[in-house]
């Protein structure tokens, strides 16, 4: 069975690693998120990428979820004391190899998907990881910086020594310095995936999806993870016009994200924080099937009648285990969803 | 009293610290060598001065004597693991920090002589260190690598099955190569400070030059360290010209260098391993003093004979007190150069 992923970070990369477990002998490819890629220190660092290398090959940092295990900081310390930032981004002495050796692939020439496969060359990941596009993407939101913000610059001048208005100052900035610096903590007024646009599909990813038996969505933010992934021109067709089951998973778990902070970004979107509304924006031109968790079986006949096939299951990946029974009712809906 | 040293690496670095404690008043501009500058991974790693900068800066490891104290080498472990080397050279998780700085500001655009004025507002080395050129300049070395060495490739292919002459393969490789892998145990043939000819010197340089009071040359090697500085059009001419006392000290004692491996470089200039010799190699339109170890006492008159005022003093900078009084030697033969 071929089963095609678009993933995010975090929640992509757990629930690919319960997907392996229930379908040990699936052959999945997954295309991975690169809205979220920054340029720091003069580097490449592509997080979900790496999140779901380091996740499938065992090198991850199980706790925070991302960066490497046994990870020190002292390289970004000498920074610092170079005065050079940014300070907030946790980029780690293991982890900071990743990104030397991609930035001196991608410098010699090569795209970023034969970098991303040789890197997976060491983790062996057990899937196929393709970043979605070789073109450069970067997720940018437009928010209202609270006066005193550092990023907000200095206050206006005022007349006759006022001081400053407090109704702070406009900014689009990069999603890392939103999510990471900020933690999203003022609405994002809008999500722009810049460069998606004019970006082309790597090479393999319409080819595997045109393969695939099965797509699935995992929990991942629907808005900065697969929306993105959705924007690159070509993706959201090949896969409406697979032919196969689209099955996703609703990462909103009675009404707050079960991880992360999704509930910002769908509000920028015109999207409510319920696994019904993300289904919906998803639609069911798109979407076969949609699982929710229990705690929201009340929505499936809404779903339903949206025209998306619907199952409340548990939803919280608390263990390999737990996410592999989650992936198992993704691939018994997909089946349902065939034999219709 | 201005006084600018040529300086190479860990004997340059550490006279430099004598000389600062033998002149505290002084105003000391040092002439960096980069032409054992490297790109590795990527990044522009600048070994001498990075040597000056952290040992005046109190960020050398004293054991070693290159490098950052307190280091870890976790990232080149890293690097390793995804099979990207030169696993042969020691760059530490610190020091990489100072690499990537460099390297950002380099591609932002600054020379290297702004981006080492930068990185020397963290260290505050008590000295103006300013690289001999922007440009680049990579010294390179001729040998005859045996069979069997990785650099020497696979065995050439040979008649009838014989096996290879054993003749080894004739190249030619960057100086940190001979030096830090190959720790010169084969000879150097040729040593050619690539890119040296077309090389200007840098900002300040000539400028330091004509406004100093003495010219000191420390015990760096003459060859692939105060050598590679002279082969900067421009920088030798105005040494010989700015009409100062120019005194240097003998990096061999004892017909063997003091540290390091200069005998094996200065065979490949024709130069013989003797404190003599290497006075005569820079020769009197250059040097007008030369302070050999007493152990040479025996060659002050063949070096006076030279046109070279000569001295035999103690040479071997045990501590910076030891040092320190090297230094005033030094600075006490160009008094007595310029009194004549």
């Amino acid at each position: 069975m071929r089963i095609v992923v678009l993933a995010g970070g975090i929640g992509g990369a757990r629930f690919l690693r319960g997907l392996k477990r229930a379908a040990p002998d699936a052959d999945i490819t997954v295309i991975g998120n690169t809205g979220d890629d920054i340029h720091l220190f003069g580097l490449k660092v592509c997080p979900d990428l790496d999140t779901v290398m380091y996740t499938l090959g065992g090198g991850i940092d199980e706790e925070r979820g991302w960066g490497r295990t046994d990870e020190s900081f002292r390289l970004k310390e000498e920074l610092a004391a170079y005065g050079v930032g940014p300070e907030w981004f946790g980029l780690g002495d293991r982890d900071f190899a990743t990104h030397i050796v991609r930035t001196q692939m991608l410098a010699a020439g090569y795209p970023l998907s034969a970098v991303t496969e040789a890197l997976c060359d060491r983790w062996q990941p057990g899937v196929r990881l393709i970043p979605m596009s070789d073109d450069r993407v970067e997720t940018h939101v437009a928010v209202t910086l609270p006066d005193g913000d550092p990023a907000a610059g200095p206050a206006a001048a005022s007349g006759a020594g006022e001081a400053p208005s407090g109704s702070g100052v406009r900014k689009v900035i990069h999603f890392q310095e939103y999510w990471v610096r900020l933690r999203a903590s003022v609405p994002a007024e809008a999500v722009v995936p810049v460069g998606a646009e004019q970006a082309k599909p790597a090479p393999g990813v319409l080819e595997a999806i045109a393969a695939a038996d099965v797509i699935l969505f995992p929990p991942s933010n629907p808005v900065v993870s697969i929306g993105t992934i959705l924007a690159v021109p070509g993706i959201r067709e090949a896969i409406a016009e697979a032919g196969v089951p689209v099955v996703g998973l609703s990462p909103i778990v009675g009404d707050a994200p079960v991880r992360g902070m999704a509930d910002k970004v769908l509000a920028a979107v015109g999207v409510e924080s319920t696994a019904w509304a993300v289904a919906e924006h998803y639609g069911s031109g798109l979407l076969d099937g949609w699982l929710v968790d229990t705690v929201d079986a009340a929505g499936v006949e809404r779903i339903e009648e949206a025209g998306i096939r619907c199952r409340a299951v548990p939803l919280m990946m608390t263990d390999v285990d737990a996410t592999a029974r989650m992936a198992r009712e993704a691939l018994a809906l997909a089946e349902e969803v065939r034999a219709v």
